[in-house]
């Protein structure tokens, strides 16, 4: 509204959704990247390895959704001290083209975050509804008609190379998903390690989609439970200590800790479905639904990330 | 940029989503509209019917999507035309909040928009799963996290009451469709009719049921097709002339010519499925997959909108 109480004549935005191109080189072409974050807590590593991506921050909008409890407010308020420090503070090749922090308007169905009642099975299908339908929200109010890639980056991702964006879409494929690992302190040996930490990036089985057939509708199937024997070939056990980490695997599953998506893909209508979709259910439902729209998983199972350790 | 060349610290946008409304009272409680517009072909009489809604045009947002053809190359010129003519040289009360125009990144799968081309059954699943795609798109790219209702309104919609987004509102449902009905002149007669149009809002049956579960897993039921009879109970044959217009009817299926959504269906994750979804595609799809994620619609057999006639 202008000052004098007259509204401006409100401007016309003209998209041509056929000049997006996600390509092999998003820096050459100038590509816009959307980094969407489901965030419960906050990680100050989390923010430094974001900090030290490579990719041209300038061509970066970062969004976030966050419950709106108590454990939200402080991560809320934890977050936006570090965005001051870098968006105003901070050296201006750091600075991010746009940010969006949205409060979540349900409450998450769990009231404790530790990872051992995270991974409960009983609590896993009302759990991960809850994440899907937080990550469609946030994507389907953040995304553009002029992005070019998501990029789904988990609060608890702490460590990636810092070339992880160009290298993810380097390969050029629809949808890309590194190997998602945790360090931790061997007990014994009390020296450093590390293990795999997703089991949802995952080729499927006979077995798994027999287990399904004899499911009721609803019900689905979960990865990484003894009780529950998928035969899966999971990626997490594809990792090869000198291998390769541009070697590629086709993918039926896929995690959402780190995950680069064509915003095409997303824009045709791929989403995490909150119901059991063939027996599947967030991250990898959508990769069974992008599948169904005619799309295809990758993984990367010797190009590492890393997740948090409580 | 500046002037100077340096990056302005660049604005984080916070939303807080439990404060979004969608109420009975949606011109009281100031709530946003976004209509959203699939437009092969330009109306004169849906734009005027358009301006002639009485809800605050300043809390409404329309957005369009345009085929990148010949076709819609003219559709956009047309409606460019009545957008600066509106926007710019009518009355202020007449201006939209913003208008957004998307031009579409794929071909539509029919090369004649033809009323009888557009119908044939064997055209329907290409046809309808390239909708869904334009619909999600739409959709995906121009949902905000503070829109408080969507209204799908089609581009051949010429005439609806003025008070459309009110009246639908009012009944505070969730997903709610008024009854699709289109004029013509009885050859007979001589004289103005009308009939039912639109066929895709309906209750299910038992028969419809068994015809998809006896299906393959891609096939789709289709309404309105002597080849295949699904007695499905049709909203279009409920009208009843003189009949109170605020009966309300469950529904299982919508149509997509004119509907209401609560914007946090769509956030949920409730799109416009392009693939056989229990055996429905676009917006039966869609009501299905909304009625998975525990929300559920409403038709209003007596209350009529209009489409154009070819
Ligand atoms: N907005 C929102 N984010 C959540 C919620 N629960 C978890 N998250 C975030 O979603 C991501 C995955 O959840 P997490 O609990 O780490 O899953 P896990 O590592 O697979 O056990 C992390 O970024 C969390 O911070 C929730 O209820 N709402
Ligand atoms: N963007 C886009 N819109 C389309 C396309 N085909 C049809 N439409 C629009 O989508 C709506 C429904 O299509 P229409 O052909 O009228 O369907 P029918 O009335 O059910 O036969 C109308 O608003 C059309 O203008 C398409 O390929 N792309
Ligand atoms: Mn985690
Ligand atoms: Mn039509």
């Amino acid at each position: 509204e202008k000052a004098n109480g007259k509204r401006t004549p409100p401007p016309v935005v003209h998209y041509k959704m056929n000049n997006v191109t996600s390509t092999a080189d998003p820096v050459g072409n100038r590509e816009t990247v959307l980094i969407l974050t489901p965030l419960a807590r906050f990680y100050q590593d989390y923010w430094d390895n974001l900090l030290k991506l490579t990719f041209p921050h300038e061509l970066i909008t970062l969004a976030f959704i966050i419950p709106k409890n108590r454990e939200g407010n402080s991560a809320t308020a934890a977050l936006q001290e570090q965005i001051t420090k870098t968006q105003k503070l901070g050296p201006e090749k750091n600075r991010f083209a746009s940010i969006i922090i949205e409060r979540q308007d349900f409450d998450p169905p769990l009231s404790s975050q530790s990872e051992a009642e995270r991974h409960k099975m009983e609590n896993q299908k009302a759990r991960r509804a809850a994440m899907s339908k937080a990550r469609n929200s946030l994507l389907f109010t953040t995304l553009g008609p002029s992005t070019s890639w998501v990029l789904w980056l988990d609060s608890d991702i702490v460590e990636t190379p810092p070339t992880l964006i160009q290298d993810l879409a380097s390969h050029n494929k629809e949808i890309i998903v590194p190997n998602c690992f945790q360090r931790f302190i061997d007990t014994k040996t009390k020296k450093w390690d590390e293990r795999a930490y997703d089991f949802n990036s995952w080729q499927d089985s006979e077995e798994a989609l027999k287990l399904g057939a004899e499911m009721g509708p609803d019900d689905i199937l979960l990865e990484g439970y003894a009780g529950m024997a998928t035969y899966r070939t999971l990626m997490a056990y594809m990792y090869k200590e000198g291998a390769d980490i541009r070697q590629t695997v086709p993918l039926d599953g896929v995690g959402g800790t780190a995950l680069l998506v064509k915003a095409e893909v997303h824009r045709d209508g791929a989403m995490f479905p909150p119901f059991s979709f063939y027996h599947l259910i967030e991250t990898e439902g959508f990769a069974k639904m992008a599948k169904r729209l005619g799309w295809r998983a990758t993984g990367l199972p010797n190009y590492k990330v890393y997740h948090y350790n409580e």
